[in-house]
């Protein structure tokens, strides 16, 4: 199943997208894609898809996932996005939070804040919790899955390095957690460990990568964050993303006002942003 | 007013504390102490407290906020716990991010993580946003406001130093974010950058200090913080601690099994864990 979330800004309505690609609505069925119903997403698949009431229009996608407590991302997973940054492979996995208030469609623009000179990209496998994890074994890990997305980690490169610290100051301007379009189910999705991924600004391929190269991958995530606190319903995990961002160009490239953001995931859709600066 | 929250984990129903120190319940005026109900707690003033009925026994507290959608901490803002942690005050202030499934009630257990030899304590004075800040001046932050609460946060210093980065990794195991008992607002506070604070372990004072040595006061915070993503009602900021932590004696002391954490801040009421490690 492609789950989704449709409409307004803070009223989306749950659906899906059905095999010819138009959006279901799901709203008789579910409150919404999120908390407990990520528990039971087996009986969704019970439901007759061609009797749920055909979304007319082309209505905005808000993220595909509701009521996120904790947006966790991977810093440093693939091998050669850390060297083009400079920095070495960790010894265990780094972890750093995006505030979900960063949370958006996956249309939504990318809003670059008062001031910011190094606003910057990053196409990255997302992972929503489906069932509380708590010290669980890499071995069960994947039962805890409820579906993948497309992320784009949004930083704003000055703010996550040269500010002080921590990173969380420049990985959480508000809509710089791009989420979406679809939570594609793990049967649909096929291996989370060998996606083809890819970014482009301006028609320009900048990220053209494969999760095959994740240093350490969804099971071994599930299991090693478990470890140091409970994975709920909704929680996100966002793994990393492949070479190719703005920051490790010669010289670095950054987004500005009136660029255009697409990218995608091999079974998991695309994203596509314009750039606007705040006002 | 002092505002909480009472009941068992994830059925809190909102109460304020009357001026006898007895609960009342508050369900019947509003929702929960959460979300747009700090947008207008000025109404709850003209609420005639002598009528509201009186809770009975002697319920769990929970959280004294719900809802809360980011719970930001500041670190190394006081210049003596920056000594003791061998590290100076940065030029600006550090945020990291405690992940909101930490929080829980102020007399909660510390449970401490499997495997954990190095969990410690931090008293920190926390404020909570009432209405939506971004770009906010000095001058108008204190108005964003909901009210100030005790905060203890919790760490896990081998998690948070020595296990690959970032610093939430150590602050987010379950439980490690006891907030309350109440939310005090503004007019009852009194001055946050001059309230007295202090923790004990096992009747021990190893924390006492004050928020007048505080090295970003709220006010700066709050309008520094809303320059990077919009604070929402809810939000907790954390404001750091004073000096006397586990990680800062000589040797070091953590805490263990059976241990009785007590701190309070002026004003603000005070918190009791026990701690328990974790099955």
């Amino acid at each position: 199943m492609k789950l989704l979330r449709y409409g307004e800004k803070g009223a989306e309505k749950p659906g899906l997208l059905d095999d010819e690609g138009k959006i279901r609505d799901l709203s008789g069925v579910v409150p919404d894609i999120a908390g407990d119903v990520l528990t039971r997403l087996d009986e969704l698949k019970s439901v007759d898809v061609s009797k749920l009431p055909v979304v007319e229009g082309n209505p905005r996608l808000g993220p595909c996932i509701g009521g996120t407590g904790k947006f966790i991302c991977i810093g440093l997973n693939y091998s050669d996005h850390a060297a083009e940054s400079g920095m070495e492979v960790p010894p265990e996995p780094v972890i750093f939070a995006k505030y979900t208030s960063a949370i958006c469609g996956p249309n939504d623009p990318i809003i670059i804040p008062r001031g910011s000179e190094k606003t910057d990209w990053e196409v990255e496998l997302g992972f929503v919790i489906g069932k509380a994890a708590k010290y669980v074994s890499e071995e069960n890990a994947l039962d805890h899955v409820a579906g993948y997305c497309v992320i784009n980690d949004v930083s704003e490169r000055a703010y996550q390095i040269e500010r002080s610290g921590q990173w969380s100051k420049g990985k959480s301007s508000d809509n710089f957690g791009p989420t979406g379009p679809w939570l594609v189910t793990p049967d649909e999705a096929g291996d989370p460990q060998d996606m083809h991924m890819w970014l482009e600004v301006n028609g320009k391929r900048y990220q053209d990568g494969s999760t095959n190269t994740m240093v350490y991958g969804v099971k071994f995530l599930i299991s090693y964050l478990s470890q140091f606190f409970t994975l709920h319903p909704g929680d996100i995990i966002s793994t990393g993303t492949p070479p190719g961002v703005g920051l490790g160009m010669k010289p670095p490239v950054y987004l500005k006002e009136g660029d255009v953001v697409e990218l995608g995931i091999q079974n998991l859709g695309t994203q596509k942003q314009v750039c606007i600066k705040d006002v």
